[in-house]
C-alpha cells in the first residue's frame, strides 16, 4: 500500500522479500532460517544485526464453530478486503460483533453502511470498558442512536453452522441469536513465538520485552511494533499497546540502532482516539482504575462544555473528564467524547502529561481562541479550573 | 449578549449600571465620576476596589473624508450591524478594506459572501505582515481565490465625498479606486484617558501597566482586558495583545483579586488563530523577526504534511513552521496553516513553550493517532523531527 519492493531496491537499496517466512532464529550462530513460500525451499540467512518486527494476531475464540466461513477477523488490509467480498456476496441481513474495542466499535458503523442489523456482544455491561464509565455511556448512547444492538454481559458458547460451515445461529450464555456474518474483535495476540524459541525475553505482558534502544536480551536483536512492550511513563511500567503510531516510533529507533546509532524510544503517555460513527472519542495517561492499581491517590472532574463559541455553526457539546493525583493536583489521565473538535484537543492534554503538569498549570494555559475553533476559555482550561477547585494541598 | 444586567442582580447581586459614563477617577477621595447618560446627570460614586476594564477602540485614519457616511470599523456587535445595515439598505457593490490583520482578512470573507468586488488595501507587501512570510503567502494564495484583489504598499491619502457624505472613490499613493463601502482596520487603541489622569501608570506600549495580580500603579486599583498589557512569556517583556481570550482571564484575577483574593496571571505565550475563507490560521510564540528582536539565536524549519492519513476524506495540506533556538533546540516559536486541523493543532505547542520544550521533546510527544484525524506520524512531529536535525548543539 506505502511502498513497493522495487521502491525499497530503487529509493534505499533494501532488498524486500515478499513470501519469505523467517522460522527459526539462531542467535549463537547469528543467522535465521527462511523459507521461500513460492518455491518451498528452506535456507540460512546470515545477519549482524536483527531487527524482529513479528506484529501481532487477532484473537480468536476456542468455542465450537470458531473456523465457519462467515466468522472474520480485522487486522490487516487482507482482512479488510475478505469481510468486504463477502459481503459484497454474501449480502448478509444480520452482523454480530464480538468485543466492544475501537474494532468493535468502528465495525458497528461499517455493518450499519451495509444496512446490517448489528449486535454488538460485550462481556461487560458497556462498550470500550476500559474507559471511564462516563465516557463508555456516551459511546452507547451513539450505538443505540445509529440502531446498533448493545448486547450487555454476553459470554458466548457456540456458533451454529448450516451444511456450507457457514453461522447460522450465535448462542450465548444469554440467548440465542440468528446470524449472517460474524466478526471477532477481541484484541491481539503478539506475535513472539519464533523469538521465544531462539531465547529471546518475553516482559510480563507476554509481549517482547526491551528498552528505551529497542534492544532485546540478545546481543544484536532488536525489536519494535505490536509484538513488543512500551514504556508508560506515568505509571512506569512496561505495557503492551499495539498502536501504529508507537510502532512507528519503535521502528524508527530499533533501524537506528541496527545501523550503529544511539537513538533512544522514552516511551508513551497512552494517546489514542477512535471514532464511532459520528462520535470522537480521545483519551491519553491513565483512567481512573488503572491510577488506582499503580497506588496513585486520585480525583477526577467531568465536564460538559462547547466546542466552540455557541453561536458557531457546528458548535456541539465536549465532555472531558480529568483524573489527576489528589494532593499534588498532577495530571494522570483525560478523557474526552463529542462529535466535534474531540481528537485534535486531547494531544494538549499528552504534552502535559509528558510534562508533568499541574492541573492548576494547565488551568493558566494560554490556547489560541477564535470563535469558529473554540470559545475564549477552552473546554480543556474549564475542565482544568473546574478540577483545580477539588485539589487538597 | 451574555447576560442581562438584570440577570447580574439576580443571581450575584451585582448591579450594572448600563447608559453611565465614567468620566473621572479620584484615586486619593477612593471615587468616580459618573454621567447618567439618559438623565444627563453627574455623580461621585464611591468605590473600595476599583476594575478598569474600559478596553480599546478602533484605531481611525487621520485623512480628509474619515469621516464619511460609509466608512466602518469593526469592534464590537454595534459596528457589526452598522454595517450589516448599510449592506441591507445601499446593496454596494465595490468594498475596500484598509489593513491586512486579523479583523481585515476576516471582513474579506464577509464582504465576498454579500457579493461586493473586494479590495483589501495593506501597507506591506503582503497581508498578515506580522507573521511569517511562507505563512502570508498561503493567505495571499487564499485571498486571490477567492477573488479578492490585493493592493500592496498602498497609502492612503484621501476620501472623496458625494454630497450625500458618501465615500466614492478612495485615492491612494497608487491611484484612485472608486469604492461604495470602506472598513478601516487599522488596529486598536487602548482607552486609557481617563485612568492616565488619574495618575495611572501606563507602559510602553501605551496601554495600563500592570502586573501579575492585574493591579496598576494605584493602591486598590486592578486593571483587565484590551486597555491593559499582558506579559509575554516567551520574550519575557509586556506586550499589548488585545484578544478576548486574555481579557476574560485577566478579568477573573483582578475580579478575584478586587474581592479580597490572590490570583495571579502569569502571563501568555501569544497564541491565537483565525479564519480566511476556508483557510485556518493559527500561531503561538514569537515569529522569527521577533525571536530575533529580542536578542534569541534564531533557527526555523518549515514543512508540508497531510492533516490527517492520506486516503481519508478531507485530508488536506498543512504547513507548519517552527521556530526555535539554534544551539538549545528550545521552541520559540510556531506557525500554521491549511483547510483542516490546524487551529487546534497549534494547542500541544502552545503548551511545549510554556514549559520551555525542545524541539527534539517534541518530536517524542506520544499524540492520539487514528486516520480519520491525524497520520501516524501527526504533521507537528514531523516538523519536530525536521527541526531537530538543524539543532548545532
Amino acid at each position: 500500500m506505502v511502498r513497493t519492493p522495487r521502491q525499497f531496491k530503487e529509493k534505499q537499496d533494501i532488498e524486500v522479500k515478499t513470501e519469505h517466512r523467517v522460522t527459526k532464529i539462531d542467535p549463537k550462530e547469528k543467522k535465521v532460517e527462511v523459507v521461500n513460500l513460492a518455491k518451498s525451499e528452506r535456507e540460512w540467512v546470515p545477519y549482524d544485526k536483527l531487527i524482529i518486527a513479528t506484529g501481532a494476531r487477532s484473537r480468536r475464540l476456542n468455542i465450537p464453530g470458531s473456523n465457519a466461513l462467515n466468522i472474520f477477523t480485522l487486522k490487516d488490509l487482507q482482512d479488510g478486503i475478505r469481510i468486504r467480498n463477502y459481503v459484497d456476496e454474501k449480502r448478509p441481513r444480520r452482523g454480530a460483533i464480538l468485543g466492544g474495542g475501537f474494532i468493535g466499535l468502528e465495525m458497528c458503523e461499517a455493518f450499519r453502511l451495509r444496512d446490517m442489523e448489528t449486535f454488538l456482544f460485550c462481556r461487560r455491561d458497556l462498550p470500550a470498558g476500559n474507559l471511564e464509565r462516563e465516557i463508555s455511556e456516551k459511546i452507547l448512547k451513539e450505538l443505540e442512536e445509529n440502531d446498533v444492538h448493545f448486547m450487555a454481559y454476553y459470554e458466548p458458547v457456540v456458533f451454529h453452522l448450516n451444511s456450507h460451515g457457514e453461522v447460522t445461529s450465535f448462542e450465548t450464555t444469554q440467548g440465542s441469536y440468528p446470524v449472517d456474518i460474524v466478526l471477532i474483535a477481541a484484541g491481539v495476540i503478539p506475535n513472539v513465538e519464533i523469538a521465544q524459541e531462539a531465547g529471546v525475553e518475553l516482559g510480563k505482558t507476554g509481549a517482547i520485552r526491551t528498552d528505551a534502544a529497542q534492544k532485546t536480551n540478545l546481543s544484536d536483536i532488536y525489536v519494535a511494533g505490536d509484538c513488543c512492550e512500551v514504556f508508560n511513563l506515568i505509571s512506569q511500567d512496561w505495557v503492551h499497546t499495539p498502536l501504529g503510531d508507537i510502532a512507528n516510533k519503535q521502528g524508527r529507533v530499533a533501524g537506528e540502532n541496527g545501523a550503529g546509532g544511539k537513538a533512544t524510544f522514552l516511551g508513551v503517555v497512552g494517546s489514542a482516539a477512535f471514532k464511532v460513527f459520528e462520535l470522537e472519542v480521545a483519551f491519553t495517561g491513565l483512567g481512573t482504575r488503572a491510577a488506582k492499581q499503580y497506588g496513585f491517590d486520585v480525583d477526577s472532574q467531568m465536564i460538559e462544555a462547547e466546542s466552540k463559541v455557541g453561536y458557531m455553526p457546528g458548535a456541539k457539546p465536549i465532555f472531558i473528564k480529568l483524573i489527576f493525583e489528589r494532593k499534588s493536583g498532577r495530571l494522570l489521565g483525560a478523557q474526552m467524547t463529542g462529535k466535534e473538535g474531540v481528537a485534535r484537543r486531547i494531544n494538549t492534554l499528552a504534552v502535559a502529561l509528558h510534562q508533568k503538569m499541574t492541573i492548576d498549570e494547565i488551568a493558566r494555559l494560554d490556547f489560541a481562541y477564535a470563535p469558529p475553533f473554540s470559545a475564549p476559555l477552552d473546554p480543556i482550561l474549564i475542565a482544568a479550573e473546574q478540577a483545580a477547585k477539588k485539589i487538597v494541598r
